[in-house]
C-alpha cells in the first residue's frame, strides 16, 4: 500500500499502521504499537496522529484512494454499458485481490467520517465514480447535486457487486456445491442482469 | 435459537455453544467450554458431538432451519413479482433482526459440507426456496434438476440482497451520509431493479 505524502515520518506510520491491521487484526492498532515497530518513540506518532481512530482513519483513506484508482484505471469502453461491465469487473477485482483493504472499507467499524474530513472525502470520491457514471448513461444533463433515483440505483448495483463479492469469498458458496465455472457465469450473469434493470 | 430435537441434552448443548459464541465469538467455541457452562462433565458433549467442528455444524445448520422458516413464513402474494418482493424483506429483515445467525451462515469459516451432511441439507434446503420460486415465475414446466441460469439468477438475486443488508449494516453508509430513508428507497429500489431484469 504506497502512500503519495512527502512526508516520511508519517508514511512509514501509516504503512507500519497497515501491517498491523495485517498481522494482529484491527482490534490491535495502536500508536505505542506502531511506534514500537518503527523503532521511534512511543510519542513521535503523536507529531501527525492525535490518536488511534486518526491514524485508522488515515489508513482507510489510502484504501478508499487505491480503490478509487482501481476503479478508475480499468479498460474503458465507449458503449456504457460495456463500460459498467468493465467497472464491475475492477470491482470484482479488487476485493479478491485486496480483501484486508476491501474489509477496511466495507465491513470494519470506521472511526468517523465528520472527525476525520479527510477520509470523508476519499470515500465520497470513489463512490462518485459509480455516480457520476450512472449519471452519464441515465440523464441527459449530468450534474450536481445527484438526483435521488441515481442515487438508489447506485447503492442497488453496489450492493449487488459488494454481496457478489462477499459471497464468493465466504464458505456457504463452497458448501452449496458451486462450482468455479457457475462462479465465472454468475459474474457475467449479473452484470447483465443489472444492464438490462438500468436500461432507460 | 429453539430447537427442535427431542434429545434435551444435545439441544442444551447447542444452544449453549450458540451463547458461547454470542458472547466470545465462534474461536472461542469448544465442547469444553460448552460441558463448563451446562455445568456436565467434559466428557459429555462427546455422546452427541465427535468434536468442535461437529457441534458448530449443529448451531449453522439451526441457523439455516430457522432463516429458511422465516422466508417461507413471508406475507405471500398472487402476483410472482409481489411475491418475489416479500422474499426479499423477509431475507432483508432475518439479517437486521439475526445478526449473529445471519453472520454464521454467511460470513464464517463453516465446517465442510461433506463431513456433516445435515448442515448441508438445511443450507441447500434454505437457498432452495429462491430456486423454486425463480424457476415458478421463468420456466414453463419447473422441476429438477434446476437450470443453471436459474442457479445464475439466484446468485445474482442472493448477492444483491446479501450486499445490502451488509451495507446496510456496516459504517460505510452513515460515513456516506445515506440517510434512513434513502436506506428504506434504495431497499424499494433495489427490489424493483430485481424485478425488471428477471421479467421474461
Amino acid at each position: 500500500m504506497p502512500t503519495k505524502t512527502k512526508q516520511p515520518l508519517k508514511r512509514a506510520l501509516v504503512e507500519q499502521a497497515f501491517s498491523v491491521i495485517e498481522e494482529r487484526g484491527v482490534e490491535h492498532l495502536s500508536l505505542r504499537e506502531v511506534a514500537r515497530r518503527l523503532g521511534v518513540s512511543h510519542q513521535a506518532p503523536y507529531k501527525h496522529f492525535r490518536s488511534r481512530d486518526h491514524i485508522l482513519a488515515a489508513v482507510v483513506e489510502r484504501c478508499f484512494a487505491d480503490f478509487a484508482q482501481h476503479l478508475s484505471s480499468r479498460h474503458s469502453c465507449d458503449d456504457p454499458y460495456d463500460d459498467l461491465h468493465q467497472m464491475g469487473l475492477a470491482y470484482l477485482e479488487f476485493a479478491r485481490r485486496y480483501p484486508l483493504q476491501y474489509r477496511l472499507m466495507f465491513n470494519t467499524a470506521l472511526p468517523d467520517g465528520a472527525a476525520h474530513p479527510e477520509m470523508l472525502a476519499q470515500a465520497q470520491f470513489a463512490f462518485s465514480i459509480l455516480y457520476d457514471k450512472l449519471c452519464t448513461m441515465t440523464l441527459k444533463d449530468p450534474g450536481h447535486p445527484i438526483p435521488d433515483p441515481v442515487k438508489h440505483d447506485a447503492i442497488y448495483i453496489w450492493s449487488a457487486l459488494h454481496g457478489l463479492a462477499s459471497l464468493m469469498q465466504s464458505d456457504v458458496t463452497s458448501t452449496l456445491g458451486l462450482s468455479s465455472e457457475d462462479k465465472a457465469v454468475a459474474v457475467a450473469r449479473l452484470m447483465r442482469r443489472m444492464s438490462i434493470s438500468i436500461a432507460p
